[in-house]
């Protein structure tokens, strides 16, 4: 509660080896800086158009695969109205998803720790069917 | 525009009583600090899997049940394509919902307020039926 | 990576005469400061509830007016569970796009620029057919 001086640390953390689908990604999030302030807030942007980062349920991998399932069908491949078809039929689909479920998340960070709820966990949302190495740029304010 | 030495608030506060659906707390937020810098940021995080907070039209209650129409026919329950069905029928669509809303946000502050636009309000989204007790983590930098 | 005692500029940018669709704005907002610090954060609020911003590909223009087709056909107008279309038919549709797409994203700031990914580009979304002029809060940490 109390006001400080505050600090700033920035480092970037790369992902590799993701498939489609949605990655818990919690404790690579945490084991980003070796310290944790008291009191903060960690902004994460993933540095791609065709992946994204969102905060869902850490416990059962059915909702992961579930995402998947429904995103899936919510922004099809080969919709009729897509022109940006060079690039892949998970090309497109995957810039409207990005979009949709973001890009950049900010999280608190509350007694050394991110202070997310119980049921709270990191998803690396990986649109491509080879996306490769993702970079991540995490930005810490304390 | 002039620059400071930065310094952290942070507190959490506690809704309760809010049915499914969306619904206007930028009272709520506003109270939650006895005083606001002149310029900074607040961030604030939903810690729940199954509700999520943005900003929109703060006037017109239509609005806000256009939303929960709308959204409910676009992440409807009992899709076919859902295996995680334990938790009930609302509870895999609430955690779509709250991905394609999102559960945080980041609002700027300006002469000792939160610098909305006129028409502008924040919204706690409600997804599941009998959500019960929800917590938002504030955090604020000026 | 080093901590430093943090310093906050906070501006206000008006865009005009952007019809609806999705527009590049990353060079709109790399001039909104004519400084910009080695580490930080710059947060960019859209005080309007039926215009957005997102992050995506900055490359070639197809996949912007893609964004347009597939989120208009997603969220179309004259949807039967509308009841607030008083303002138009392009009124409800552009308040839920908003809060789908985003109107607040947080970007880091690295080496004295935004730190985006190679093909990410800034989008400015306007829902409306004609929306006039559209103001943004853009808060940068440092």
């Amino acid at each position: 509660m109390q006001g400080f001086n505050t600090m700033i640390k920035q480092t970037e953390i790369q992902l590799s080896g993701y498939k489609r689908g949605y990655h818990l990604i919690t404790s690579d999030i945490s084991r980003a800086f070796t310290e944790w302030p008291e009191t903060g807030i960690l902004n994460i942007l993933v540095k791609h158009t065709s992946a994204g980062i969102t905060i869902n349920e850490n416990a059962d991998p059915s909702v992961r695969s579930d995402f998947k399932s429904f995103i899936d069908k919510l922004v099809p491949e080969n919709d009729p109205v897509y022109t940006h078809i060079l690039e892949g039929d998970d090309d497109m689909p995957a810039h409207l998803k990005a979009s949709l479920i973001g890009q950049s998340i900010t999280i608190p960070v509350t007694n050394y720790r991110l202070n997310l709820g119980t049921w709270q966990g990191i998803y690396f949302c990986e649109f491509r069917n080879y996306g490769g190495n993702r970079n991540l740029v995490l930005t810490l304010y304390y």
